[in-house]
């Protein structure tokens, strides 16, 4: 079997997630580790049989034997790592997001250096991967709903982020609704004109200190003409909560929440059922196989890369303008101008 | 507007709330009612406003302005009430069943002579002018799951009976397994063979000594070969439990039980929703003004009966048979004959 | 019995709905009707036993044995009625909204006549009396998902609107998502103080012709600090679809549409359920007898009115928020003063 | 660490699905595999790295580096490799059922000699270890319904089996209802003293040619006085249907299907979701692994092994007496005295 020769850069809360996930696919051949903390997951690498680390991620880079490399490093490293993996010649897969500036000039100069570089770049937006969302996203494409005019997305995560977590992924908007800009767009199947946004923090007042919010409601308007409307909070006490409905001109699809079981339990009092999956980790388990599977056929057999530097970038944007947005308290025009020269 | 001029035999529960139901409908006229204990409810009749009021049924039949009478005596009076009403030449709308004789020779000769006299009589089998079974039974006709091979009935009361009403009504199986027997044939479309029966007091133990049971578990086998599987319990915590499934060839349905409320609840223990509809009033409130109206179609317009004394009389056979075979352990084969000569 | 002697004015596509209602409830007497069309329609009057009918709503005011009066003309009449309606001292049930001006001051002069004359006033915001979303309300009040947060409402007509009748009852946001605001409200339990809307016309482009869209995404800041977020769409295929979520800091819970049976079909194909039910008339049957009989009880019983002319109030004054950020494109405030001396 | 040195016995098309799964646990250290026609799947042996092959089971057992064994073989050859695999000393992992012969002796003689050589043997009634399943059962256990009264299990197949695999695996009771047998007690919680069984060939009335049936109703009578109705299809268009239900003294509880997806599509003509999981292998992708884990528990760390052979030879048991009621028509009783001395 011809494998797939790889480096995996960042081994934190997610990289651990997706090595687990990475060696149970027969085609990738694990090369090298780097994380600035190897030293201190010798042991946990030795039960994996991973014995090649470095502590930089350049030395790993500069190693000729690896075609590709799957960076899982904390989001403000991201434009410094796919810059230097793709002047190396490496193809890439990156955690989304692409970068948490609120400015673009930093994401479109990587975008050049990945187009000039002629390798392949695909950001982990896991949704799309996901098989409810997939499966909502082919009856869209295939007419069932007609014309598309409302998406709506309700997108909750379980539990608040320590305040420090923040500060290197980003807050609310750039580390959690940045998945649901690129969800809407790509359920619409259009760009995004403008964006308004509301933010408060009902639930952890001192995220004031740090910049941040725990509650958003938010309106994007598409190309098209159409709308969507995106709810999300920092704290569902009832778990992970997931949904995204598109609505259209001959009918509407929804995909609702996974939950933990199928068992209906009726006493004299209700009848109980089980609660949404809790985290993105088991939601979105088979999304978080699938999404490196595609990057393997899109390196391998020159497939289309699912969600390319374009759309991380595109989602930014969108991103960029929420953030004004929830500063100013007016909509934003979000630019939809051609991207690269 | 022409209206329906009719007498009422028998004032207790059911009988209340099928009057309530029917003076609703315009095209009722009131006429009479009775019942032996008619003095006890002059005030509840006075606020009502009807005037006319016998104790002995007999005098009600005797009046030449009523064409129809609707017989909510308790079921050991039925054979008598019908064949006295026949006699007089009015039309029946009597309350399910037909008989609690574990003889069918009593319900053979109330059959003719109501056959005699020419006149139309419906059995109140409530179920099938519920407007869930009457959907389902509409698809199965339609050949929606092809040919029909299985048929699963849960039926379920909320709570015991009083042994004293259960002498009057009859037991579990006379009483409550009565509906899913004409329930089971209504939905295969073919008569019954054979019916195996298993009972047990696994809730009342002392209904022992009235010779009832309060759990059944039952196979009905079909002329065309399918099988039906009615499970009973008299008390279910949750509510009123009133589910029917038919299995074929082309595919399946089911009429799940309807709710309290669609109100769905997330807390971090679980999601809840509301329980089945508690009692056959609020269950079936649809159906008992349906049945009631549907008889009137048939008198006044001369549309078939969609409920007749034969399929009342079929049901008592396979009643009688499951009575039978409740005692002997064994399965027991129900006659098939044509009924009347 | 004691009973609540009323004259109805207005008996066009509403009226006739709500009379039909009103006829099964045994406390009212319903003395005169009036409409401008009554000739037209007396073999229907005939037919409902009302002798006593006017074509002129004053000569009806002018009764002395009238006690309350219920309008459902069509809206652009209801300021100009409600304030002869009080003059003459009737207790008033008024059809929603309260007016279509999108000036408040038309309103606050009748809310002041129906105070100076003391006569109790209910709008027919049918929404906040249907069972499921009282249930729903109930369950919010009662704390059951801590502080809430976010509302949600998915509100959405099954087909277009006459541009004709629109003219006469308002477009869609008067007409039509007014009853959202006051659910909104009604639900987070607090003021609103700024609303954001846009509007497109991707059903029918010619409603630009009259100023009215068709399609509207709307997001609500409450003075608590939370949102609310609406869509609205004038033609749902599948139905009329009303759903309410309301998020909290200690649950979640929503009230899903009512479907028109509880049937789930199995074929090789897919598993099929039925739709939501598909009109406000089958939808809201429930709410539509409740309301009346809720005003019943606050004029014969005292008990508070459920929806007062305050509410009626406010949520217009959304809606001309509503109408106004719809245009300009920018969140409009909402005046939270109080409202009357 | 510490691995569990296995062979596995038979490649067939239970073999192979297996064996995948056993690849991903890291515990197992697989020595050997062996086959009757192992030299026809050389090269998907070489893709797994499995090298040491045999053709005769015997000579896998002769290996004194293995200490377990996995019988992945057709069922008529189950009693003479697990004799064979005790004696050498192995701990035994089997497919069920423990036999087909409608003799009990064969599988007694099979318990005591596996009891003598004092080795582990777990049979693969894989549905206990469904995550579902398992969760009703605890539920059951905890007391959640009370006391348990009634079972109901439907379980029916996607589609009808070869005549030849039938002959080798027994037909539609030995084969696919003796899951129904074992789950039935399993959630009772009680053993069975007596089986009534009706059966038909609605489907393939060729199957009578070899003694077999596709269609079955049966009742199960408990120790404890409750019943369990079970329903088998050989072929329901719409999925693999596997659902059970428990009703007891204080409440109900069931575990319904897993379908394909959580989308809901809903168009102009009804609301459409997708069908149960189509096949065994998607239904039960995680109980065969748990199955397996549960095994190596039980061997490696003394853990009770979940599944018996007196499990096994109870369900057998069972269905011994269910074919005798569907060749007779009458219930039969089942011995439940003390098996092994």
């Amino acid at each position: 079997m011809k494998k797939l020769r790889c480096g995996i850069i960042g081994l934190g809360r997610v990289g651990k997630m997706h090595i687990e996930n990475m060696l149970k696919i027969p085609e990738l051949d694990i090369i090298a580790v780097s994380d600035f903390f190897v030293d201190s997951i010798g042991g946990w690498l030795d039960m994996l049989n991973i014995g090649v680390r470095y502590k930089d991620y350049r030395e790993l880079l500069a190693r000729t034997d690896i075609e590709a490399v799957f960076i899982f490093t904390s989001t403000d490293t991201h434009e410094q790592i796919i810059t230097a993996a793709a002047e190396m010649g490496k193809h890439i897969f990156c955690e989304k997001p692409l970068s948490m500036s609120t400015e673009e000039e930093g994401a479109l100069a990587v975008l050049r250096t990945v187009k000039q570089a002629g390798v392949k770049l695909q950001l982990a937006f896991n949704r799309r991967f996901d098989p409810q969302f997939r499966e909502l996203y082919d009856m869209v494409r295939a007419g069932k709903i007609g014309q598309p005019q409302i998406v709506k997305i309700s997108s909750r995560d379980p539990d608040l982020l320590p305040h420090d977590l923040i500060k290197k992924i980003g807050g609310l908007i750039f580390d959690f609704t940045m998945h649901d800009f690129d969800m809407a767009r790509f359920m619409m199947g259009y760009n995004i004109n403008e964006v308004f946004v509301k933010g408060a923090t009902l639930i952890d007042p001192t995220l004031q200190n740090i910049g941040d919010v725990d509650t958003l409601a938010i309106i994007l308007t598409f190309e098209n003409g159409g709308y969507a409307l995106i709810d999300n909070s920092r704290r569902a006490v009832y778990g992970y909560d997931q949904r995204v409905e598109v609505f259209g001109s001959d009918g509407m699809a929804y995909a609702d929440n996974i939950n933990n079981s199928s068992i209906k339990y009726f006493n004299s009092e209700s009848c109980q059922t089980s609660n949404p999956l809790p985290t993105f980790h088991s939601r979105y388990r088979e999304a978080y196989l699938a999404e490196i599977n595609c990057f393997i056929r899109s390196v391998m057999d020159n497939v289309p890369i699912a969600c390319t530097g374009e759309d991380a970038f595109i989602a930014q944007r969108v991103a960029i303008a929420a953030q004004r947005s929830l500063q100013s308290g007016c909509p934003v025009k979000v630019n939809s101008d051609v991207l690269l020269p």
